[in-house]
């Protein structure tokens, strides 16, 4: 490949302005208020109570989520030294792009209204669910992808991941209000299959950038920080108003201190010096909230958060230090964020964890509230059928993404999309003007003053 | 000019410790609790629902907003190499000082109670929004002023954006909840006319400091990421509650995911690699927000949100490549920030989208909303009316903010504050005790153990 | 000491898994949810409205106080150039452990329910306050000190925390809604006499390593606006509803923006250039916020709170420059980051002025508000006597703080915890695996690919 492969001037306006053109249309032709957005309709009877708009009870929760997509999840990525740019501006972009269409694409398969979607503080909450899914799947090919094969990536990925959705919550009845299957596992093991199918045999060429500096990790930080302490936010955006949001947010809460502590245990004890390792603080700690995405609106009660949080934090670092190196040496996964510690495995025990919760339900424990947590469960339809269509909904999502990953890969390999060479992987100079790093550097370029650089240009 | 006079021991105590014994005097004559605030009046009757208190629905958004004050402008500055501790600090010490003056102006303009100014979290978010305007000022003239400087020209600011709010929205019957107008189009054009008074013909003495280096612009991206999730409730903290405030966080959040797939388009387009930079991703992202300050209140749509959005990122990307350039060889107009095409250009789409959009508000679409979004609409004042007005305000603020700020730059160009001398703009030094920048430093300062220093000093 | 007694991998493990299976055992005897958290309960009259879930009302007060403990005391510290991978991933660590011991402590002292400790958003914000004195502890000892001494001082800690906040609340009635008392004084006074019983007198010998470089005070920035800007969540989470929990919000507000002003004015003040120093603006800055901890939710005035939050900025940016050196040559206490100066005297000044502000309550001015102020005060009860119960509070805070610093200060000195050696204090990478600074390093952990020193440790 030469550089010129990598030349974004036509392809990133074309793939940006065309799709967001295409999304205008849509959202005029298909999208309108729903009832809590729309003046004529909330004020229909000039009796509303205005305080009960949904707005309230969802916003707060919303832009907790907004800020792990964007921040969290942005920041996380920033840990490469010389890919920080890139992490933060392209999940920036994909995020923003994933939002618009999954709103369409969720719309479409969570039921049209007269034929038109509806759009509220609720449709915000699913859409950037969907767009977390891309993002898990961003980060296991991260620096080894161009931003438009990214967007490319998205633009499939959510309308599977809203199909999957779709047959999970609609079809199968299952439970998932935090996705430990639906996002986690889908966005995971999708992003591992298009990171097997575009394996980069000489990717070591570019090694020496793949790692962090100092100041990188503690960029990172902002991300995992952020990630953790709005996940109970995050798993408790969509259930039932009530008790099943409270008690949703305080399991996530108890599952994720608790795996912090197995994070920093495992972390020390796997190292030989006994050193802590910033990989694992960063990700591992994190497990908790995925592990509990299913189960953590039903009556898990805080010890069983706590064991699941646990269990979590030790398989996360078990992954990263064991499990990666071998994914990348013998199944050939590389998988830049480790997202398979994180999102992967955590997921699918998530899964597991949430059929087993939902096993034992009983009208002894729940009383009158079964109906918000499993409305499916009547006097034919038992605990264990609950749990049964659960264990089905994990086996559907992974073939689902496994599947979807591997069609998505072969699109991703055209050599079309100007994707960085293997020395220039893990780079932002071949997608963005870099600055220099210190004062008085020559090159450094003086982004404020863009006359000159024009002249030369025009 | 000599190191000398930008010495500020005697200027900074003056001026911050006198100000704000000043305000503390105010404050005990004229402010006190508002009904939803005070103990006694809150609880008159025995009966109030204390969840009705309007607290719960409004300070989330302040919040957000005051995020977007404090690290949303304060880190989004942050980009420049040598001016981190400015950037951050002054935005700090000049919104500290802004918000109290502006509780007392601003309640001095909308209604004093018995002689009486009312505070709670509506005149908190009314005061952060009048500091916003001055914080956009302050990105004009970025780098090239002293704090003392900034404190004065805030107390004018301030004092000029409550007489032209309480214009626009007392007497003319403007609606423009988001601050298009208000905040944005009176920030930006008083902050360039200053600077345009404060014009520096030998800046480029500076030119090598006024530019980002690496991690500069990692910590802008904090700002950028920050000002950009929290919009939609910078637009809504003020609408009226329920449909309204509901439909402008939507509306803003649309408007902001298609203005950044056209800024990321745009971007690569005008760079001649095709590379993306960092200014327009940090700045143009933004404009979408700008541009639906007004109309983000109103039955604008999902569709029209986009479309506004596209355009503000488009003609802000256009802005900082073309005409930035222009203005200040041209007119002579140094805006460290480009202020003109975030928060200028953007500010006045957004006032002209509003009145389009107010023009075509009818009961067949706001029903019974009518009256919270347009409420000086009736048979007699008609929709055409409520445009003009919007208009009207828009050349009333224009005019407001050019020549308050032709009147202040001349007050600020008074060689009495300490501003930083030609060759040392964009430079942190001189108003901060900065340490080293590596480990083993000799020069670097211990910050943390003063004793011997005061040795010296003492 | 030697290299190797720092060495974690044995400590950590076993300290962390340990401490953590305790907390799940006793998490599964002695915690269950309660009545807004349990599925059953809260809908057992099938009646109940969702929307009034104590959920929504404390929630996002909540959230902003997480924010505070993880984000703004983690970064708060990361201004040492060589420390910030401990000040925030220690931080992580005894945060994440003591809010699960905090609420086993305070559910024990708070009331047990049918020998049960009910859990919600309540008893979550109450541990993380309990999580936020034991940080302030931190910050005294930060950079001297090993992960396993500082969970070690945690499980004391937050033990004599739960006592004394029984005593203060439910043995003498204090009213102490921002904890100025229970979190700041308790947790600076019981920090400044650990760090006092583990005086180093050789501490020099890292001296050099004890101070801050360029963008490690940008990162420590990061953690001072987030405390700035939330403290009015956390002096309200637990107020009273309604009335109470808005005017302290308010006064919170007004107080912080008071002293950051005067903060600025000092800071210039007391150096000899007249230069601002990043220790002031980081520290002081925040010192109204500790020192309306009290009083916040009383008829304090915004008037009062400015008087309140001017003192307090003043007091801490004198003590920063002329009272810590004297206590570190006089009293032999090394308080690493100042937290007698924003916790300490803060702290004892919020406790006076809260029983002043005691004194001079009146049904005059609290009308039926009273009972949620000063429940105890009746005819027989009068404001004096609440006036003297608050100074007595501060006295037994005092006491428990010192005398409990002392003896946990002895038990942290027992050389089996890898404290640091004085060569090596202020220091990441005796605990942490520490990738280089710079692009192209030959030394630099390449953390992505650990297969190599996998088979070096194998």
């Amino acid at each position: 490949m030469t550089d010129y492969s990598t030349n974004m001037r036509l392809r990133m306006p074309v793939v940006c302005i065309v799709l967001e053109v295409i999304l205008i249309i849509l959202f005029g032709v298909l999208v309108e208020y729903n009832e809590d957005t729309d003046a004529k309709k909330w004020n229909k009877n000039n009796k509303t109570d205005d305080m009960k708009n949904e707005f309230y009870y969802r916003y707060p929760s919303f832009q907790d989520v907004h800020v792990m997509i964007f921040i969290g999840f942005g920041f996380l990525m920033t840990f490469l030294q010389r890919y920080g740019f890139s992490s933060v501006g392209f999940n920036f972009l994909i995020a923003a792009f994933s939002l618009q269409w999954a709103t369409l694409m969720q719309g479409f398969f969570h039921g049209m209204h007269h034929g038109k979607i509806h759009v509220g503080v609720e449709s915000m909450i699913n859409a950037d669910f969907c767009t977390g899914s891309v993002l898990i799947s961003f980060g296991a090919v991260l620096g080894k992808t161009s931003p438009v094969q990214m967007l490319i990536m998205a633009i499939f990925e959510v309308t599977l991941f809203a199909v999957n959705e779709f047959i999970l919550l609609s079809i199968l009845g299952a439970r998932d209000a935090g996705g430990s299957m639906t996002i986690h596992t889908f966005g995971a093991y999708f992003g591992l299959m298009v990171t097997r199918v575009l394996y980069r045999p000489a990717l070591n060429k570019s090694k020496h950038r793949n790692c962090s500096v100092y100041h990188s990790d503690l960029f990172a930080m902002i991300g995992t920080i952020y990630l953790w302490m709005f996940w109970p936010s995050f798993n408790s955006a969509i259930t039932a108003l009530g008790d099943a949001q409270h008690r949703t947010a305080l399991n996530t809460y108890y599952s994720l201190a608790a795996c912090t502590l197995a994070t920093y245990g495992f972390s020390a004890l796997v190292n030989h010096e006994g050193k802590l390792d910033m990989v694992h603080i960063q990700n591992a700690a994190l497990a908790g909230g995925v592990a509990v995405g299913t189960a953590g609106e039903m009556m898990l009660t805080p010890f069983g958060s706590m064991i699941v949080g646990f269990l979590a934090g030790t398989i996360s670092v078990l992954g990263y230090k064991y499990l990666s190196p071998v994914l990348e040496s013998k199944l050939k996964i590389q998988d830049t964020c480790g997202v398979h510690n994180l999102h992967g495995m955590p997921g699918v025990l998530g899964a597991v964890v949430g059929s087993i919760t939902a096993a034992a339900a009983s009208s002894s424990v729940y009383g009158n509230g079964m109906a918000d947590v499993f409305p499916d469960i009547t006097k034919d339809y038992t605990a264990s059928n609950q749990a049964v269509m659960q264990i089905i909904s994990l086996a559907v999502t992974l073939g689902m993404a496994l599947l979807g990953g591997l069609i998505v890969g072969f699109i991703l390999k055209l050599p079309i999309y100007g994707a960085p060479p293997d020395t220039l992987c893990f780079e932002d100079s071949i997608y963005w003007e870099v600055p220099g790093e210190e004062e008085g550097h020559e090159e450094m370029t003086t982004v404020k003053l863009p006359e000159e650089s024009d002249k030369l240009n025009g």
